[in-house]
């Protein structure tokens, strides 16, 4: 239940990735349970079931983008909802056993993301070692702990559980690199407003409309709420159908979002309320944009008393 | 005082002319007392004073254009509404002293709009006549009336009061021409919604803002509020400075339309409110469009109940 | 003939109105031939007909709004454009032959928007005077002359023209008030383009297809060709059917204008061209505004090269 | 090059997979040399290097979506162009040796995104069976040729290649699922236009502007082109930047695509052409969507000759 810390936490495992990571800098997190899932849809379901009370699942990733999987899984099936987004850096290290120096290193077990998202790095540094695809960055650590392997991409929390030696830190490409979690609860009251909110959306245009984005992208912008992200997925269907998963910046409970949200449920085909909750604002970034002028939260208060006033008869 | 009859009610003279002809298709105003005013201004002075209840004041020639003085009245001053809107045909007739038959007419008198309304019959039927201008469609008739001319052109109601012949009727060379008026009283509580009602603004845009006007066009077609009539008028303070007038299907107590004037309030300089009231559909006029898809009251009423649930953490 | 100096003047009349003062702005006027006619329609059909070479008439006034007349003739009939255009401030007078003295005014000669305009002067100044209604400004002249009236509201030229005296100078309720008039030509090759042209048209909107305005004001935003004006007359058909009168910044030679004018050939019922010309810059007016980024001349130039390339198999 | 059949192809290997099969659907590659390659930039690079004529990539799934590494690999580097797409359908099928039968399955090998778009076949018909996550559905065939496992997820093509027996065909949940295949080729001039062609574009959006979306997605409705495809893809640089890759119907010789790529070239911060072919029809799928009224070719050549006689002095 969004509101009481939840206690029983699921992940996408296996252990030792970034999303076990992310899920220890939850405070609630530390102090509760917490139980791998071997996929997201596992994970989502034990929420689902009434087995877990939220589920920490990567939802985007800066350098691979959308985690389809997770997209699908929200879309679809019993309704679920963000109640916490965790952002946190993506530090691919590399790893091996103790006595592997790096010019010794001739395999690199790596999930093909990661390997992927670290190409520069292999190609300067070790461009004669073969790298092995694995299927993910927990097992290029055991590969490399068991020796399967010379060397392993993998998130710094895997060094120490499985007791290998750093080679290199931060060797991803893109040093900015980010990862982003949703904490996902069965539906409840939102989480109180910020001041500083995303609110996600699952939408499904009608396709018979011509410039049916247009009009979705229009509600919005009308009201002076902005989009945060925009992301299309395929609806399964066929080729050419397809929903979008959008991210504003405000509160469900927010007048200009509520508008917002009601105009696209008018509209479009289908719309999924994906959740209300704080934004995570990772050290660097910049802060929220300002309202255009005359959208501000003021400026809506103001004119709802002004329609109250004209609709009894004033001015 | 909106909702109750009027009974003091003031319109734009002289007496005879189309707008008496308007005032008297209004019953109450038929049982109520009327009094001519010299000038738009005059009439609407009136029943800002108290000395009136409502005033009737044309504000839109189907030929002819805005009635700019009505428009400039409204916009600025004591806040007034409109509560009736009056639509009647422009119907002129050519009307002389008994004697003189069509064939005889050597001069015209009329006044400039209604000759400029009639100039293809004059060609036509008159083509040797003088036209002379004066100042209102019943000075027309007096002169005719009185020899000064050999004819006139005036309204219908003319004939019979100042004892001239009708020589010709339905002149005008738009023969389905009308003439809009506008009843205008104090600020009150709108008469109530009928379903098809409409609702005029005067909105003044920020000229400092790109696309401003396409912004306001934005906040009704988004809500699939339709607009029957845009006018502009310069603000009096310079070229490229206007105030602009709308009227909107809907009345300010449907969601849609409140949801559009706050929007409107918002991003505008201001917005005047200049009253909600039942559209009058003359004989002959197509019914209203119909909402757009997903834009009709039952799709804001569902909307509007989704919201509730998802705020309340349902969905 | 644009291009060469029009010899031959017509302009809308009487003579000493301020339409004749802004003729004698124009060089070649000055030394031309001018002839006043007795309306716009009547002026604008001598230049049609081959009897003038160019015609100046009232477009625009920042006070009484659209002169729709002009606009209703540019807009059909055999086609005209404009070539020029004049603007000059308002600055209306009182004048009286010379025995009279302000205090002694009792009655004042004035066109019924000549009057409006100067109604606040009125009120502080001859609170008691009776405003006789007259059908121009130079008959109020002529009639305060021949002692008719004690006075009369007039333009300066009118002054010296009847032998009459300055009782007051600017008494206009707006001292910014200006008026615009054009010059008008049969068609021909436009004026070259002098980098801060104007380009006026007559729109007409299709109105089976919702949100028609929006569109073509899109067509404008899009290109980022600015409006600098936008006047709605009924077409005299029915209430609710509009032709669109718009001015935008820039030249029909300019390609971002061509592209705007193209796309409204395309969507709208009709458009009728009515001319560029340069803009007449009164003193004391703004600069143009800056095209918004990505959309100067020479980002077109730019992104039409681009184009070619990539046609032709580069990039 | 395009035009001249390239007889050089390479294509995302291994053999046996999907994307073998579909090089398999055009006539020059069964004629010409067909190489797999390890990786979609190693199968890209070849191209650019010259070692091969045209590369065969996935670019989506109407299940998975978006393929994010051809994306990122057309969006970035040396320039290529889509010369040819290939859509076929998703037909997975369960395949395993000779003498097992289903009801024998206890394994069963797949690629992650193979078995999630069987998951409910396989619960429906193995649900006691063990998935092995497998590196690709060629992988999957071997290991159930070699007896790793009972059973493979797998495309038919690999049925015959790895001499295994076909258990089950059509498993997969959405029967309707296509894969979108692209023939990338290094520059040059696009293939002649067929009328019924598509544009491939990479958008970089301009994240210093409100509403750049809105503006980009306008420049082709503006213009009646119709999108076909909208896929957002993080820059890599951070959370929140995007590249947006869109189809539009038509071809970039057309008018109106031309009109709308020097559009988007001069708002956006960068537009990189991907080109321009003939789309492919699979069977069943509806005919491509009419031009809205007024933007069909006729409409853009009427419209082009218009422009030219009125800045010659016409109308």
């Amino acid at each position: 239940m969004p509101g009481v810390p939840p206690t029983r936490f699921v992940y996408l495992g296996p252990e030792s990735t970034f999303t076990e990571q992310a899920l220890l800098t939850i405070p609630a997190a530390e102090r509760g349970i917490r139980k791998p899932a071997r996929s997201v849809p596992e994970a989502l379901d034990a929420v689902r079931d009434g087995d877990a009370d939220a589920a920490l699942v990567p939802i985007e990733n800066s350098v691979g983008g959308q985690v389809g999987v997770t997209l699908d899984e929200l879309a679809n099936g019993e309704p679920l909802v963000i109640t916490r987004e965790v952002v946190i850096p993506v530090e691919f290290v590399l790893a091996a056993r103790p006595e592997i120096r790096l010019d010794l290193v001739r395999s690199v077990a790596a999930h093909p993301q990661a390997s992927a998202q670290c190409r520069r790095w292999l190609r300067a540094h070790l461009p004669d070692a073969t790298v092995i695809d694995v299927l993910s960055n927990a097992t290029a650590a055991q590969d490399a702990a068991s020796g399967v392997v010379d060397a392993a991409i993998c998130a710094p929390i895997a060094v120490g559980r499985y007791r290998i030696s750093l080679l290199a830190d931060k060797i991803a490409d893109h040093p900015d690199g980010m990862t982003r979690f949703a904490l996902v609860s069965r539906p409840g009251t939102p989480p109180a407003p910020t001041g500083d909110d995303l609110t996600s959306l699952a939408v499904y245009i009608a396709h018979d409309r011509v410039g049916a984005l247009l009009e979705v992208l229009t509600q919005f912008t009308v009201r002076g709420v902005n989009l945060t992200r925009i992301e299309s997925r395929p609806t399964g269907e066929r080729l050419g159908r397809y929903v979008f998963f959008l991210d504003c910046a405000g509160h469900v409970a927010d007048a200009r979002v509520g508008e917002a949200l009601a105009g696209l449920r008018r509209i479009c085909a289908d719309v999924r309320f994906l959740g209300s909750y704080p934004r995570a604002v990772p050290t660097g970034t910049e802060p929220p944009v300002a309202s255009p002028a005359g959208l501000s939260d003021v400026d809506y208060a103001d004119s709802a008393a002004w329609l109250s006033r004209v609709r009894a008869g004033g001015h």
